[in-house]
C-alpha cells in the first residue's frame, strides 16, 4: 500500500494542539480561555436589542487544562467606541446594576479518539450576562475582556450605518428549505418543456430580474443546519447548529443564551406592522420559528410556539402581539399534553389571544381576513404535494390535527396558505404593511430522505405559489410596494446526471447490469415528465410534470449518502432508504426493492442524506431588488431586507410605535 | 418484492412509439422523416452567416418503417418572412444554383434492449444544403419543407433585433470548464480564512457586481457536453454533444454540416478586431477550439487546428487571420506526425503566417507583443496547479512540446498566459479592441477523475488569474472599456459535505468505521486549509490554501461515480479512481488505498466521473454588465456580449472591414 501523503508525517506534532479540534470544540466562537459573546467581528443593525456574555474557562484537565481548574471570577470587561474611551459595560449602556455571577461546568471530547476512549476533557466556567442592550451609532465598537491577571480577548463589533427609510411597504420572503440552483434546475426540467433546447415555459423563479448568491456557513462550522441559517436570515447574526436568536453559550440553560433581536421584532416594534409565518413543516420546526424564537435548541418545540404568541417569558425582551398569520404542520404543539409549553392548550391559547383557529383548508379559506389567524392543519410536517396530488393513499395516516385517530386530508398547499396570509396580513398591516415568510420546507425534508420526485414536487409547489402571489399581489394593487426575496438556508448536495430507462433496468437482473440502463452526455435525451401518457392525468396544472412516472426517468444522485438502493424512479410511497439495527443505518430492503445497493459515504450513524456546503441562489423583486445581485454572506440579506423596510434607527424607537398601530392608527388592526 | 408503480403498467402500449426513445433518438432535433437545420425555434443575431440543411429520412426497418425505406428526392422547400409570400430558399437568397441532391444510409438503435439484440434501424436519406446565408431583417422567417407528397415540416426562425453600436471595446470570457456554484463555494472556503463566520478575504468572483445562471442543456439532450456548450456560447446556437459550430446532421461526413457563424469570426469580418484562446486544455480541446471549429465530432482534433489558422477549407466561409494569441497544451497537433492534419508541422504553419511560436514560459514572457503568438507548452493538457506548485515530482513525464522524449518544466500557468495574451490583444486590436477567451480547463477534467483537490486547485487559479487580469486592465488603461464576463459551460454534481479526521480515518480498521471519521453539520468545523503547519510553505500568495493536507480535510463527493475508494485527502499523484477489465470500470486499488470501496451509479463503461445538469453561474462586470442579471439560456450569453460588440447588423457587413485593420490601418497590426 502506499503511505498516504509524505509531508503529512509532521500531524503528530499538531495534534495536542487545540488549534487542530474540529470534530469538536470547547467553544466554536472562543478559541482563548476568555470568551466575548457576540464574539470578533460581528456586525449590528443600529438600535437592534442583543444580549452581552463573559465566560471564562477553566479547563481542569486535557490539552488545555489551566490553573486548576479554577476560573477567573474577577474579570471585568470594557467598551470603547472608535478608539474612544473604554468604560464598563453596566456604565457605558446605563445598566442600573452589575449582572451577579455565574457559575458552571460542561465537558466536551477533544477529538474522535477521545470519544472513544471516553475520556472528556472538564472545563469550569464563570460568567456574566447583561441583557437587553443596543448600539445606537454607526461605527467600530471594541470590548474588551481581562481575566486571569493580563489576559486580554477583544471583540471588534461593527454598527451598520443608519437606514430610517422605509422603501418597501410590504416584504414577502420565500425560503426553500434545503434549495439549490441544481435543484431549481432539476425542478424545471421536470415542468416545462423543451423544443430544440429553447424552454416553452419557465419557472417563476426564471422571470426573476436580479439574482444573487449568499453563503449559508455557520458562525462556527462551514456546513449549517436550518436554525441558525434561518436565524442568520433574520437578525443579521450567524450562530451555532441547532440555535436561533442567540449567540450559542456554553451553559446548561438553553434558554439563557445572549440573544439577537429578530427582524419581525423590530419591524413590530418600530413600525407596528402585521408579521406571519407560513410553512409545510410542523409551525415550531426551525425555519419558520426562527423569526420569533430565542432558544439555543431548535427542539425546544413547546417553549419556541409560547415565544411566537407571548414573546420571550424568563427575561424582559422585545414582544410582538404574536404573528398575524401563522400557519403550517405540527399541531403536536398546540394539542394539550407531553407535546405542548407546559401541557396547555395552545389552540385555546391562541384563541384566548384572539386569534381565528382554522384545522382545515375549508375553514382557512373562510377564516376572517381581519382577524388574527392560527392554522394548524396536521400533525407533524404536511404531507407533500406529491402525495396530496399523485399518490393521495399515502395521506391515510393518523396526523388529524384535533389530535383524533384520524387522517387530515381537507389540506391546503403552500399557495392556499400563503395566498390567503397575504390577505390577512395586507388587511391587518394597514398603511404599515407587512412581513410574510412562507417556506417550502420539504424541499430539504424529502432531500434527506433522497426521496427527490417528493422534494423537487414542493420545490414545483413554491414556484407555483411564487407565480400565484405575484399575481396576487397585482390585483390587491400592492406588487410595486411589496419586495419578494427567494432564497434558501442552505443547500443539498443533489444534482442531475442522465436519464435511466426503467424497463431495461427492471430486466436486468444482476445490479452492475442496472447501471447500464442510464444514459448519460448524448444519451441523456429530453425530459418525458412533460410529455402526456395516455390514461395519465392528474389535474395538476401547467406548472407540474404531466407524468411522473415516465418509461425514462432522471437519474440524479447526491454527493453523500447512506446505504441505500437506488432505481432512480419515482416510488409510490415516500421514501425511507434505511433502517436502523444498533444505532447504525443499513439498506431498508423495503426501499426500491427491485433496485442496486448503492454503500453510503455518510457516518454510518446517518440515516438520511445531509445539508452541503454550496452558497444558495438569491432571488429578488421589487423595491430595493438591485442590492441582491452579487455573492454575499447570508447575514446580509437581513441587511438588504431590513434596510429596505427603514429598521436601522439611531435612537431608541419603543415599542410605542408598535402599539400605536395596535391601539387602532393601522388599518383594519384590532 | 414491490412492483414498481402500478400506473407504470402502461408503458408497453408505449414502447413502439419513437416518442419514447430516449436513451438513442433516430435524429434529435427531427421527431418526423422530413428535417429541417437550423430546426425550429432557433435564433438567429441579424446578419449571422449560416448553412441551411433539408433532410428526408426513409426508414428501411423498425418502428418507423416507411415508403419500403425509399426517401423522397423531390423535396421543396420555402421560407417567408413574417407570415409573407413564402419564396423558395434559392429565389429568397438570391442563390446562383441549386444545390445537388445528396443521399446516404445510417442505421441507429431505437432503445437498450434493440442494441443489446444487436437489430438496428436503418434509414436512408435524401438531402441538399444551401451554403453561407444570412437574414440581416429582425423578424420570424417560416421555412416548410414538402415531402412525401402532402407531408411538411415546419421550423420558425426568429432574427433578433439590431444591435450596432459596440458598447465594449475589449471582452474577455473566462470560462471554468465544468464549474458550478458549489465548487466556487468550496474553493473559497480551501482558500480564504473565516472568523466567526465572517471570511477574511474574498474571492474575486465574489467582487463581481452581476450574477446569472445560464441552463447548459444540447439542443435535443439535457446533459451536454463541452463542445456545443462552448459552441452555444460562441454562435447562439445550441448543437448535439461533440458538434461545434454546426447543427449536427445524419452524413457520415462530420465536416459537411450546416455551420453557423462564431462571435470571433463576425468579429473579425465586422471590426477586424484582434481575438485569441488560452486553455490550460490541449488547444484543440473543445471549449478553446470551439471559437473557431466547425465540425460534428470535437475529436478531429487536427482539422479543428487548421481551421483555426486558415479558415473552414471544404466551404467558403468567413475567414479570420488566425488568432492574434493562442496559448495552452496540445503539442500532439502540432509536431509533424500523426496527431498533426495531414501530417504537417504546425508549429512551422503558424510561422509561416507570421507568428511568434514559444515552447515554454521564458519564451512566451519574451515573445514580441506586437505579432501574432502561438504558444505551445507540452503535449496534450497543461499539468494542474496543484502538480506545478505543490507536487512538482509529477511533472516528470514525457510531455515536452518539442515531442522530445523529456519532461516540459518551464511552464507558465493560467495567468501567464492571459496576461501575456491581453497585452498582445491590446496592441493588435489597437482602436478596435479584442476578443479573448481564457479557458481553466481541468476544473473539469479532474472532476472527471474525482479529484477535487486538483479541480479546486485549478479553480483557484482561475480566480487568481481573474484578480490580475483585472489589475493588468487598470494598469492599460481599458478596464471601463473591457467586459469582463466569468461561467462555465456545464456542471458536475459536486459538494462538500463535512470534513474527514484523516488521523482518524487511517487508524480505523475496517470500512464502515472509516465513515465515522467524517463529521458533518456541528462536527463540520472550519476549513484547516487555510491555517499555517509548521515546516509547509509553498509560496504560493494569499490566494491559495496555506496548507493542502490538514489532518481535518473536506469531506465531498459527486452525485454519481464509477466504483471507486475515497479517503477524502489530497492524493500525492493525480487521480484515476478505476482500472478497465474487459471494457468495464472497476476499482483501481492502487487509488486511495487506504480509503474504503464505494461502488458507484454510473453505467459500469464510464471509468469516471460525468457531467451534470445544474445551471451555471454567469459573473460579469464592465460595459454591458447589468444585461447578465436573472437566469437565462446559454445562448442568451453569446447575445449579451454580440451585442455588446455591436454585432448585430442589417447589412452584409463584409470582410473588408476585417481586411482594413489587416491592412495596417488598425494599430499595432502587422
Amino acid at each position: 500500500m502506499l503511505p498516504r501523503l509524505d509531508l503529512a508525517a509532521v500531524w503528530l506534532a499538531a495534534t495536542a494542539s487545540v488549534a487542530s479540534a474540529q470534530t469538536y470544540r470547547r467553544f466554536g466562537t472562543c478559541p482563548s480561555l476568555g470568551c466575548v459573546i457576540p464574539p470578533d467581528q460581528q456586525d449590528f443593525l443600529p438600535g437592534q436589542e442583543f444580549d452581552i456574555r463573559f465566560e471564562v474557562h477553566a479547563p481542569k484537565n486535557g490539552s488545555e487544562a489551566f490553573n486548576n481548574g479554577v476560573p477567573d471570577e474577577k474579570f471585568t470587561a470594557t467598551i470603547s467606541k472608535d478608539g474612544g474611551r473604554p468604560r464598563s459595560i453596566a456604565e457605558f449602556f446605563k445598566l442600573r446594576s452589575e449582572p451577579s455571577l455565574e457559575k458552571w461546568t460542561f465537558s466536551w471530547f477533544e477529538d474522535l479518539f477521545a470519544e472513544d476512549a471516553k475520556t472528556p476533557s472538564v472545563v469550569n466556567v464563570a460568567s456574566k450576562a447583561y441583557r437587553r442592550v443596543a448600539l445606537y451609532e454607526p461605527g467600530i465598537y471594541t470590548v474588551t475582556l481581562n481575566y486571569f491577571s493580563g489576559k486580554k480577548t477583544t471583540a471588534e463589533w461593527t454598527v451598520r450605518p443608519l437606514a430610517t427609510k422605509k422603501r418597501a411597504k410590504n416584504v414577502i420572503f420565500f425560503i426553500g428549505d434545503g434549495m439549490t440552483t441544481n435543484m431549481i434546475t432539476a425542478a424545471r426540467l421536470l415542468a416545462h418543456k423543451t423544443v430544440n433546447g429553447k424552454f416553452q415555459t419557465l419557472l417563476s423563479l426564471d422571470e426573476f430580474p436580479v439574482l444573487g448568491h449568499q453563503m449559508t456557513h455557520s458562525i462556527d462550522t462551514f456546513i449549517t443546519d436550518s436554525a441558525n441559517s434561518a436565524s442568520a436570515l433574520y437578525t443579521g447574526h450567524k450562530s451555532t447548529v441547532n440555535a436561533m436568536g442567540v449567540y450559542a453559550d456554553t451553559s446548561p440553560d438553553p434558554q439563557d443564551d445572549p440573544k439577537v433581536e429578530t427582524i419581525v421584532e423590530m419591524l413590530f416594534r418600530i413600525w407596528g406592522s402585521a408579521w406571519g409565518a407560513v410553512s409545510t413543516a410542523f409551525i415550531a420546526d426551525a425555519t419558520p420559528i426562527a423569526l420569533s424564537g430565542h432558544s439555543r435548541l431548535r427542539s425546544q418545540y413547546g417553549v419556541l410556539i409560547d415565544q411566537a404568541l407571548n414573546g420571550v417569558q424568563n427575561y424582559s425582551w422585545t414582544k410582538t402581539d404574536g404573528p398575524d398569520a401563522y400557519f403550517g404542520g405540527g399541531a403536536d404543539q398546540f394539542i394539550a399534553g407531553p407535546g405542548s409549553y407546559q401541557g396547555k392548550d395552545y389552540y385555546a391559547e391562541f384563541a384566548n389571544k384572539g386569534y381565528s383557529v382554522s384545522l382545515n383548508k375549508t375553514s382557512l379559506l373562510s377564516a376572517p381576513n381581519d382577524k388574527k389567524a392560527l392554522g394548524i392543519f396536521c400533525k407533524n410536517n404536511l404531507p407533500v404535494w406529491i402525495d396530496r396530488h399523485i399518490f393521495p393513499e399515502n395521506l391515510e395516516i393518523n396526523n388529524d390535527p384535533s389530535g383524533a385517530a384520524k387522517p387530515a386530508k381537507d389540506l391546503p398547499g403552500l399557495k392556499e396558505m400563503t395566498l390567503k396570509a397575504v390577505d390577512i396580513l395586507h388587511n391587518r398591516g394597514g398603511k404599515e404593511g407587512f412581513f410574510l415568510m412562507s417556506e417550502a420546507a420539504s424541499i430539504d425534508k424529502q432531500m434527506h430522505a433522497l426521496d427527490y420526485d417528493r422534494a423537487l414536487g414542493d420545490l414545483l409547489e413554491l414556484d407555483d405559489t411564487i407565480r400565484a402571489t405575484i399575481a396576487k399581489l397585482k390585483q390587491l394593487r400592492i406588487l410595486d410596494d411589496t419586495l419578494i426575496v427567494v432564497s434558501a438556508d442552505h443547500g443539498h448536495g443533489f444534482d442531475v446526471f442522465g436519464s435511466s430507462d426503467t424497463k431495461y433496468f427492471d430486466a436486468q437482473e444482476d445490479e452492475r447490469s442496472k447501471r447500464n440502463a442510464i444514459g448519460v452526455y448524448q444519451n441523456s435525451g429530453l425530459s418525458q415528465y412533460t410529455e402526456p401518457k395516455p390514461g395519465v392525468s392528474y389535474g395538476t396544472g401547467a406548472n407540474f410534470p404531466m407524468n411522473w412516472d415516465p418509461r425514462y426517468v432522471l437519474a440524479a444522485g447526491v454527493g453523500a449518502a447512506p446505504d441505500r438502493r437506488e432505481d432512480f424512479g419515482i416510488g409510490a410511497t415516500p421514501r425511507a432508504p434505511t433502517t436502523s439495527r444498533g444505532g447504525e443505518a443499513y439498506v431498508n430492503d423495503k426501499d426500491r426493492p427491485s433496485g442496486f445497493v448503492v454503500n453510503g459515504t455518510l457516518p454510518t450513524s446517518e440515516s438520511q442524506g445531509v445539508h452541503s456546503l454550496t452558497d444558495v441562489p438569491v432571488y429578488a423583486r421589487g423595491p430595493c431588488q438591485e442590492t441582491f445581485g452579487g455573492t454575499y454572506n447570508n447575514i446580509e440579506v437581513f441587511y438588504k431586507i431590513a434596510n429596505c423596510l427603514g429598521l436601522a434607527h439611531g435612537r431608541n424607537v419603543t415599542e410605542g410605535a408598535g402599539k400605536s398601530r395596535g391601539n387602532g392608527k393601522g388599518k383594519g388592526r384590532d
